[in-house]
């Protein structure tokens, strides 16, 4: 229905998460509404995330380089900030799904340990759905910080977020590390006439 | 716009909780194509509701009278069949706002102590709302039951709930019993990315 | 769960329109607060419905028996208080699904024709739908009331509205009356964005 | 707290139309997944748009220039592929609010007349409020095509939508052409029930 280089781009969109061809056109005529200025703005913040932004090796967060570092400065091992600061607490390992559950976590300013971002969840077993963590990174970054006291499986209540728990303690097990789960209980707002059994059964063993 | 008796049993009726005109007038025209037998069997039940219902003197929660009581059999203290089983455990004492919490709580299995039924939350600290909850009576309980050594405080983590919480605390201070609160954290199917920073700092807390 | 008689109202609650087993053991809660006198008022209430509620043998429509009707008065037809007016428009005949919708329609102080309540819809074309609507006795009133010239079919426009509007008309084909359906359109508030094809075509039809 | 670069990103996605910070930011962490190609092939996207879309200069709807016309082929007048279309009837000129309005008009397949799209609604009568319409060029077109005999106004049955058909009845009252607006009515799925009075009143009024 619209024109080819209208439908391209709300193709494009189309594939951005939560997005559906509706939405995806109300971005597009979005776009065409504003200034040649404004669009230029928007292609070179795009542009620059691919260029300026790296992966942290040890946590695989993002992060941005800074300029010292695009001229090839001193620190060639890319780590991020957090990952950076001597003042954390490299016992306690925080494992989570993705970037933005760091950031969850890391606003709460209670957690003062490292992390480890997954990269993702799995929902059964099999080797092609393993393949979407980073398990080998995992692994060798547990081997090569013997400092580390306890793992935290910082995963969703979701199924998919406690297959991926119960699949990382089999997993761990052998490195002899403390291993440890969120608690679960009543959500903040949570009503017991709407708790389900397992987590009323969560907050009252878990009663302090 | 309706008949008079018609529009009288709609008022009554959108006095329901949860029931506005609507559901009200749905509720009538239900009943008016019911069979004679069948609106008999409700009103009888209505009716027996008030008859053999009573209400326990230890929790509040609601039993039914069996036969022997009706005819001023032994057991006058009007005791339900939790506070009359001689297999609870007495040092427990389980405090909640209303009976759907108490089956909440019993449907888990987990449970073996004794329950009091608070009758409500408040807001505020003011008379007037203190006076909703069954506070005289809950003193008396705690009085008569030196065996008492903990008080849950099962109370929902909306704002009443915690305010009640806050209260109850205060007021049962002096008794020296060990006073629990529920615990909170990510419920079952909960996401770190929409767990907001209270409830995900008790999981973090409460991890195991 | 709960005890006999509390579990038994609660079954009978569940059995009202929109009503699950929570919001029907929230309605016996709320009963048990109630006060004796206002429990014997809903049971009059109740009671008073079958007793002085009768349908109209025109249209099917709910009204109240007067103290005359009740004591065997003239008026021995049964007819209600719109069935009875003379002022109405006996030449329009409009077919409602069932009486709120009568109510609907009067509201809006439009329509002076008389009335017809189907007491349902059909899915299907077999007999065992088709015996859930009074046919007999819209076909014996339009056979009875000659003057009528128009029926408008004033259903829903949901798959089974529009499926007893298509078997009406068929039905009521060979009397010879001018049919009418309800005009279909953008509903207020509505957005051509979200508009259905048919609703939008009807509303670029219907224009004016 | 997310690097700079990321949180700029985020912020202007942040200004796209139904797009918050959380869904900002899910945009980001996606384009960070995608290869250099994907990206590249986003930003060409997004390039091409506003180098080959132009907008039509008698409906203001967008289309794609040729490459003839990019080249300075004969026609400069800029018109989109329904104005350029000799088949289309040029005596009904159907005015909407915004582009999406006319591809659901047009998917319909039963409108054969010339559009115009206002580029907005109004809510007050307020000048400021005003100037958000093409007002010039609606009375232009209409001005310079005296073969225009009916102007439907197609425009949402919203209060903005009807604010403007009203201001729109006013202004081009002189001009002596058929105004119509869209019918109105129970849209498909509709129910009396929940149909509010207008809707209702339109649907009895508009039967056929």
């Amino acid at each position: 229905m619209y024109p080819k280089t209208i439908q391209k781009l709300i193709d494009l969109f189309s594939k951005f998460p939560t997005v559906g061809p509706r939405t995806a056109s109300r971005f597009v005529f979005y776009l065409l509404k504003l200034s040649n200025e404004e669009v230029e703005e928007l292609l070179d913040s795009i542009s620059n995330l691919k260029k300026t932004v790296k992966t942290c090796s040890f946590c695989f967060n993002h992060f941005e380089s800074s300029a010292s570092q695009l001229a090839g400065g001193k620190d060639e091992r890319n780590l991020c900030s957090i990952c950076q600061d001597v003042s954390r607490d490299k016992t306690l390992l925080c494992i989570i799904e993705k970037e933005t559950d760091l950031i969850s976590i890391e606003k709460i300013k209670k957690y003062k340990g490292l992390y480890f971002i997954l990269g993702g969840t799995i929902s059964t077993f099999k080797k092609a759905d393993i393949k979407k963590l980073r398990i080998n990174e995992l692994e060798n970054k547990i081997k090569n910080q013997p400092e580390i006291k306890e793992i935290i499986l910082a995963l969703n209540s979701t199924t998919e977020g406690q297959a991926t728990v119960l699949y990382l303690e089999r997993l761990l097990k052998p490195y002899n590390k403390k291993i440890t789960r969120l608690g679960q209980g009543l959500p903040v707002g949570g009503e017991l006439e709407y708790a389900d059994e397992e987590t009323l059964s969560s907050a009252l063993e878990g009663r302090k």
